[in-house]
């Protein structure tokens, strides 16, 4: 029997805090503007994937996901294999004494840690872990910034997950992409405060993919232009600003800011793209009220194309702001494991927002359905746990 | 006993379709772009107003609106009781024989037939019918735009409610404002197919008043300018097109577009400002899903600043667009009366909406409070039905 190539890493989720929304280039996923984020702790977001080769496999390429079998044969995959082939080749070109892993077909087999139907972006970590672990497989000399650009083709926003900490897009101005890559803006180790409550909101249904959300926008808001020219640009600026200086304030304003402004061209889309219910709108009314009630912005609220409400905060401040969202909907999943036990219900807290935000309490309770808890964390990390085994079937 | 003078009118609601929102400066309530409505008729929606004035009133001026005393001493109805008085003591100076009205106390009586709990701009009629009582009480030559530059001081979007038909107000450049008036695009007979179901939705609670939103979203959005310089122009002389070749679609899509633009600059204020609640979004489903069925735009919605849904339609696709609500919520109140009775419910047209309306058909039977009927209608009328008697008492 042939050798079995193997190769296995994890690759988190990231939240952005200044949102991608708008492609310049369809095909490359190039974007209509630089966007920033925060890479979410892979204990409790993560695709773990290994990804293998042999000249004994089935003659087609194949991707188990979560036990899946997913189609590979589209052009996003299909782009980041051919890339990822052809750095292969090369060294294998420079140096005969390789094996032709560029040339064996791929199989490739992927789990998240979390529910696919939560609506987190799972699509980032998803190709995140596919481009380096088969950049694993394959040897590549290839830093995160080139393999960024590679995953970017799979998933705008996966080239941002192949850094940890708080990480940048850069859109670039090359017509072939070549400049529209991630940056580290900072390591987790700047700022390990920082914490995100995801509050998971059932939606009726699913909305509009993003995909196609952004091209509409892109041709029908005549708000757009100005948040891509003029809006994102500063706020690309002030957020680095803010993380360097470990500014929350500055952080938070700008995140809910942001959050908002790419709501907005979505509204103004033809015809409007609504992510937001009642229960988004319940979330950031009590954001709002737990930031009234501290006095300064301890929380800041982020929405992607979804209904579900990502809450950053600094580990600081989990009594004020977690604290209260126990004390309100504490029954939910999620709460169970190490940290989420530790946070004490905070009935004052509670009560003091309770007051301003009225209908949202309830709101909340009724169209919350689960939380997470979890904070910024690290990039991708090589792992010698193989979902693949010797004879290149999956272990589970 | 001395003479009671007395004058009385009627005045019209008015919905924008391309929205008033912003001021650039707040005293004299001149906006930062034009906007244009379309007024309604005085059948379903007035404000019934009689203006007078007599020696032998107590001195201070005072006004009654539905039976309770308002409070005049606010700087917007000083401002149109002060402009009114200036035309009239001008007059009296030309002509010594003229009674001395402008030195007078006034009394002003009001009636909406309308309930004004249900969030209509209620305001607008109210003082556009203040200052045409008044106007005709001191039989001032003045004309509707002259008149209309006073209303503006009172709420700006009252200024539009002293034409009939299609009504812009244009924004004006100059610092007085005298240049901030209104202007009649087409009357009523020109197009007078048109008409309106209002849904009135039953809002939790008051959402952030006007005037302190629109100070906000000037200060706070990013995504503002651009639709008050480049957006709003554009679409003002789309909008005059459409409306001189009575081009529903094109009406419509503007419409729908504008006040999705509006909103969208409510959502881009910090902290953001939200007037669509999930029964408002699922009117704007329904609405679309109606002309996916039809094939064409024969239904437009627009928001003012709270949930209420406007239908704007044409009376040849009254069965189309009534008659699929009707259908779907034909129980509640506001059907009954001439011309909600003669619609019939088109459940074969909720049948194909509802397929693709989901859940927002059951969003909009739990979520509508009432209905309202109504179309395009005519300016403030004068009328001899007064609401204050011989003896200078409110008549009921």
């Amino acid at each position: 029997m042939s050798e079995i190539h193997r190769a296995s890493t994890t690759a988190p989720v990231n939240i952005a805090v200044i949102k991608y929304w708008g492609k310049r280039d369809p095909k490359l996923n190039l974007p209509t503007n630089s966007s920033l984020s925060v890479t979410l702790s892979q204990s409790d977001l993560r695709t773990h994937t290994t990804a293998s080769c042999s000249p004994s496999y089935p003659s087609s390429d194949s991707l188990l996901l979560n036990g899946s079998p997913q189609d590979v044969t589209g052009a996003r995959t299909q782009a980041c294999f051919r890339e990822l082939r052809a750095l292969r080749s090369a060294l294998e070109a420079a140096n005969p004494s390789l094996p032709k892993l560029s040339s064996m077909p791929l199989k490739i087999v992927s789990e998240n840690n979390f529910p696919t139907a939560a609506g987190l972006a799972s699509s980032a970590a998803g190709f995140a872990a596919l481009v380096r672990a088969i950049a694993n497989l394959y040897e590549l000399p290839a830093s995160p910034t080139e393999l960024s650009r590679i995953a970017r083709q799979g998933s705008g926003s996966a080239c941002r997950s192949l850094f940890g900490g708080y990480v940048g897009w850069e859109q670039g101005s090359q017509a072939d992409g070549s400049d529209s890559v991630a940056f580290q803006v900072a390591p987790a180790s700047h700022w390990p405060e920082m914490r995100a409550l995801i509050l998971v909101v059932s939606a009726a249904k699913k909305g509009v993919s993003s995909t196609t959300g952004m091209q509409t926008t892109v041709a029908t808001s005549s708000l757009f232009t100005s948040r891509a020219t003029e809006t994102v640009p500063r706020r690309m600026l002030e957020m680095q600003k803010a993380i360097q200086e470990k500014d929350f304030e500055g952080f938070g304003k700008v995140t809910m800011m942001d959050s908002n402004s790419f709501h907005a061209t979505c509204l103004d889309t033809y015809p409007p793209i609504f992510y937001l219910n009642d229960v988004s709108r319940a979330a950031i009314k009590t954001v709002e009220c737990i930031n009234a009630a501290t006095g300064k912005i301890v929380a800041a609220y982020t929405f992607d194309a979804g209904p579900n409400a990502v809450i950053y905060y600094l580990e600081e401040n989990e009594k004020a702001v977690v604290g209260v969202f126990k004390a309100m909907i504490g029954g939910k999943d999620g709460w169970k494991g190490a940290r989420g036990e530790k946070v004490e219900g905070n009935k004052e807290g509670l009560e003091a927002v309770a007051k301003d935000a009225g209908v949202a309490v309830d709101l909340l309770k009724e169209g919350v359905s689960r939380i997470i808890l979890t904070g910024v964390g690290e990039g991708p990390e090589k792992t010698d746990d193989s979902l693949i085994d010797e004879k290149g079937e999956p272990t589970n």
